[in-house]
């Protein structure tokens, strides 16, 4: 009795996910609010669980399809009523479990709220005591980092030399897809939505060409005018006419990493894709992958995308929002192209 | 003089290309007309060339692609004015090439005409005698043949057990497909376009189920039926609706293999596939190919083509029809769905 007499209680400020929608995400989806107070403690001993203090939440384009009532899918819907779920960093606070200790980083799956109860260990990883920013374990060197990796090298089949299109490429994944592709050889053109991203994409993070497209009335002449030889690889983020105008400019025996769909404004009645005929006249692969597929060559990823950053060989932009309370709007900024770089949320200092 | 004296003139009958057209091919697109007298000679000495009086004529899909002004492909259009071009079965009449001597059987691309000067070898092979029908040439052991074979286990990556969707099935390469299949231990179904069809799925192919998609007022729950765990891999020869139904139906880490969009009613708008965002949930492959790509396997496919025909093991069905008049219904009845089987013309008796 003595014992629980000393457990703080807090407040949990969190994030609810107030109902299923379709279309794009709006503010009013989502509401912060104090929920139930939290004891500061790891339930009982056999649990194997245990309490975190989370620092940073990842914003990903992905966490729409979890804001839909479609079960049918490789992630469940996200409870109404609950906070969402999603990547972060986090330090723990107190613990059942031996391979997480009071004071650890982590990074895995959270809820998005001051502290969570997180009940099993698969969905998390210990962050190894770095001079890399923490924030970066849900970007560079977390699942957009490592759908970057595996995305480009197992599935576009790259070579040195080939001309490279990537969309959203100030994103967190399309911007170290174009820094492992000029690493790799290749020539690299970015597509994205403002003039500031374009700058970013030449000046900062190395991109041979980068425009806006929202400045390009006619999307396949802009592709002409970048590639006049034709794309051997589309990195693609965003679906939809980017896509279809990518298909008719595509060389021969090109490929396609068919990656995100963040365009396609309503995924029960999506635009349709004109061109894949083209598939057939220049035997394109076109391929949907989850990284999750190549959580084998995860040590590897880190082991190397960590040595080009600390040589300097990649950079990376986040945009970073402050407080739980700016979670609705820097979460719906995804979807119209607000965020410059890895959105990210922090909700407390380390 | 004297020798010039001897040589026999024909009438030659050919089918002559109006002009381009859009959408579906009618009719009327294509002429039946007595061309210029042929003296049935070969060119003098030195060109190479040879004359080959046609006997079949095949009817394919791809040929549409021609009949467009479209350049940017991997054939050039059709030239207006002047016959239909196709892949065909001759005899040769003259020749002024060792390799192709009078009496000689050959395969490969001719006109739609009675006789055919053949420039270059490039495009023909002689066809080795045996007790196969000779028209299976433009058929079962020719492009559609390959075409199945090559798509089948080069771009398909079958498995013993796996379930596939063969569209178009009782056509020239959905046949094979299918049986090849059914011989590599899969569940298969096809889809085509009348009970009859149906029937010799069922009957004569082999194919496990058959089902006329036209009786289907939704695509999608009837390919639940068949497949109620999934799709491995969709064979696609019409694109379309088929293609946007299978790919909510595919098993994860299925495979498409786009080979033809007969469906396509107009290429310079065909209608959109909405359905592209599985690609990713479910991270399927969609390829394009060309048989073409492949032809380091042609001899392997002959020689194990050949061997199952012979052990019984698979059929071939073919749609005759007769003499070059019927070649313009011929050619538009496959964009109707009016040929039970690989469309063939039969010019001459052999």
């Amino acid at each position: 009795m003595e014992e629980e007499c000393l457990v703080q209680v807090e407040e949990n400020k969190q994030v609810i996910f107030r109902g299923f929608i379709e279309g794009t995400p709006k503010e009013t989806d989502l509401q912060v609010m104090v929920g139930k107070k939290i004891e500061l403690k790891a339930p009982p001993k056999g649990s194997g669980a245990f309490l975190v203090k989370n620092l940073y939440l990842s914003c990903d384009p992905y966490m729409r399809g979890r804001m839909r009532d479609f079960h049918d899918s490789y992630l469940p819907p996200f409870l109404p009523g609950q906070p969402l779920q999603g990547f972060g960093v986090s330090k723990v606070v107190d613990s059942d479990n031996p391979n997480f200790k009071p004071g650890d980083f982590i990074s895995g799956i959270t809820g998005w709220e001051e502290y969570s109860l997180i009940p099993t260990t698969e969905l998390s990883r210990k962050i190894k005591p770095d001079d890399i920013p923490l924030s970066y374990h849900v970007g560079l060197l977390g699942m957009p980092g490592f759908t970057a990796y595996a995305g480009f090298y197992e599935v576009c089949s790259p070579k040195k030399g080939e001309s490279v299109l990537v969309s959203a490429a100030s994103g967190a994944v399309g911007q170290l897809v174009g820094q492992l592709a000029k690493l790799h050889g290749c020539y690299v053109v970015g597509s994205c939505g403002s003039s500031q991203k374009v700058d970013l994409l030449r000046n900062k993070l190395g991109f041979d060409e980068a425009f806006n497209y929202k400045e390009e009335p006619d999307l396949g002449a802009a592709l002409k005018r970048y590639f006049p030889q034709g794309i051997d690889i589309y990195f693609d983020n965003v679906g939809g006419d980017m896509l279809d105008a990518a298909l008719v400019n595509m060389k021969i025996h090109g490929r396609i990493a068919v990656c995100g769909m963040v365009s396609e404004k309503n995924l029960s009645d999506p635009q349709g894709i004109r061109n894949v005929y083209n598939l057939i006249t220049k035997r394109i692969r076109m391929q949907g992958f989850l990284q999750s597929d190549y959580i084998h060559l995860f040590p590897r990823f880190l082991e190397h995308v960590i040595s080009y950053y600390k040589q300097g060989k990649i950079v990376y932009i986040e945009d970073m929002n402050e407080g739980l309370e700016s979670a609705p709007s820097a979460f719906v900024g995804l979807f119209l192209g607000e965020n410059v770089g890895k959105q990210v949320i922090r909700v407390a200092h380390e």
